[in-house]
């Protein structure tokens, strides 16, 4: 049993009322230290650091903008009915964690050990069917709709050693902003998705479309915070990566399109600078040729940095 | 459409990779000014501030604790399973709140602008059935077990004046720390509680048992928080009260059991020192006779101070 400070044990009124005293008075300014105090010795060190932390800024927060009962109710609703939105296909505590910046402060605290390493970014909700495995060259799209483009790019160490056989999990949605698995019936199952082996110099190249700016889903919690704020819920067109090459940490990222609508307000706050890149024209028709594109195909070239595991 | 700083437009590399640079770079240090700043001029102003300091303190939080990727997905989950223990009879939000310590210093950030008022704690989670009507005198119990006491008590207002007619809705657990919607079958519905009116001169007496300290429910993640931090589950024995009355502000607190286990370290961290009543003997036998309870049944007084409305 955790006891915190017992203060004072009798005290006696008149009119037949005696109080005995042997709780600490919960106050404004210890309220916060009367939780953390109650947390055992024998608590793990990080969980203690983590706690400690979490309940400084959540009182610090309430006693901030003083809220009030109604507001907390509010937000036990809100908290409730979030957690009641998730399924196995629909996260909405990451949605909320995303539209709140959270998510990416939390992956660029993460990255920033890793000096020259591509940047990375959030894993986003649709990485849940399997890439069909492709050859370098082939085109993950099933639909031919939309602009054709070719994506090329080397991945390489820290210290600009080529990474042979790296292996390249891609994903995208479509000219019209959906993936597959929001379009059943409509897109093939694997449509704009595949899963690549770089060649011996550690190069890869495949053809696909350039794709869509998309909203999140609107239909819960998240959405109705977005319009309270007057937020769109979109993210500006990008192609999702999950990068692995023998001994080097796995890399979650994506490439964004260069001058998609919304690449300066992603409502998830996703979009680094260094991950933007130019889906530019093809200057040289045999290059097209090569790459088995129509001539008027986009070009976009992403070389990736991977970090040495520790 | 929101949109915050725009930095820079073109940038050219070597190589054939260009970015085109017009996104604000996500930094630790500026990721709560970009999220604050794409909130809408036409958001409301409570919500905005709210907000503002909710992802102050959240970001802060993940920034201090240098919060991992792997941490991150611990906390959805916890959150996610949180919300989906939820139903019609149980609140692990509420729950969670309770054992951090949000709740009452909710309750007391309100309670601070009221003076001499009686202080409010807690609702809880079991004022979920309707409490029968009773005359002044009548027991709250309907088992007979436990130890036998007479609460009495008067309803007046900051400035002294009796509150004549007041309602006060009481609830209890049993004498072995059970509510009655705990125990289907074994308590009667409604026992442990009623719905009193005071009498002309705000004067208030009923009968029923000593209630017992409890738990509360450890079979979701708030119970495997309080695990892992070495904390007991136990409330300290209490009876509840809702209390209104013409002109004033309704009141929702407790009766704390003075020298009950657990008073010094209430789990929800409720129990106010102001809120402990002794349960002492009854010293006149001809009082007790006139209360209808044995001569050594308990006695508990509890004045009750209401706040007049704004």
């Amino acid at each position: 049993m955790t006891e915190f400070t017992v203060t004072r044990v009798w005290q006696a009124t008149g009119g037949g009322r005696r109080f005995l005293v042997m709780a600490t008075d919960f106050t404004e300014e210890t309220a916060a230290d009367a939780v953390i105090e109650s947390f055992a010795p024998s608590t793990d060190p990080r969980l203690r650091e983590i706690l400690t932390s979490l309940v400084r800024h959540l009182h610090g927060f309430a006693r901030d903008v003083e809220l009030t009962i109604g507001e907390w109710e509010y937000a036990i609703d809100f908290l409730t009915r979030t957690g009641q939105k998730c399924d196995d296909k629909r996260q909405e505590f990451i949605l909320l964690s995303d539209v709140l910046g959270l998510s990416m402060l939390t992956e660029t605290i993460t990255n920033r050990k890793f000096g020259v390493a591509t940047e990375s970014t959030v894993l986003g909700p649709f990485h849940v069917v399997e890439s069909p495995v492709k050859e370098l060259g082939d085109s993950i799209d099933a639909v031919g709709t939309g602009t054709p483009c070719v994506v090329t790019g080397r991945v390489v160490s820290t210290d600009g050693t080529p990474l042979p056989h790296a292996t390249l999990d891609v994903w995208q949605a479509n000219d019209e902003g959906f993936y597959d698995v929001q379009q059943p019936g409509v897109q093939e199952e694997g449509n704009g998705r595949g899963l690549f082996t770089a060649d011996g110099k550690g190069e890869f190249w495949f053809r696909t479309i350039v794709p869509r700016y998309y909203p999140i889903p609107t239909d819960g919690p998240v959405g109705s915070l977005l319009k309270a704020t007057g937020r769109h819920s979109f993210r500006p067109a990008h192609i999702h990566f999950i990068v692995q090459a023998a001994g080097h940490r796995d890399l979650t990222t994506h490439m964004f399109v260069a001058g998609s609508e919304y690449i300066e307000s992603d409502t998830v706050f996703a979009a680094k600078r260094s991950l933007i890149v130019d889906f530019g024209p093809i200057e040289d028709p045999a290059q097209a040729e090569k790459w088995n594109v129509p001539a008027d195909a986009r070009h976009a070239h992403f070389d990736i940095v991977m970090s040495p595991e520790a």
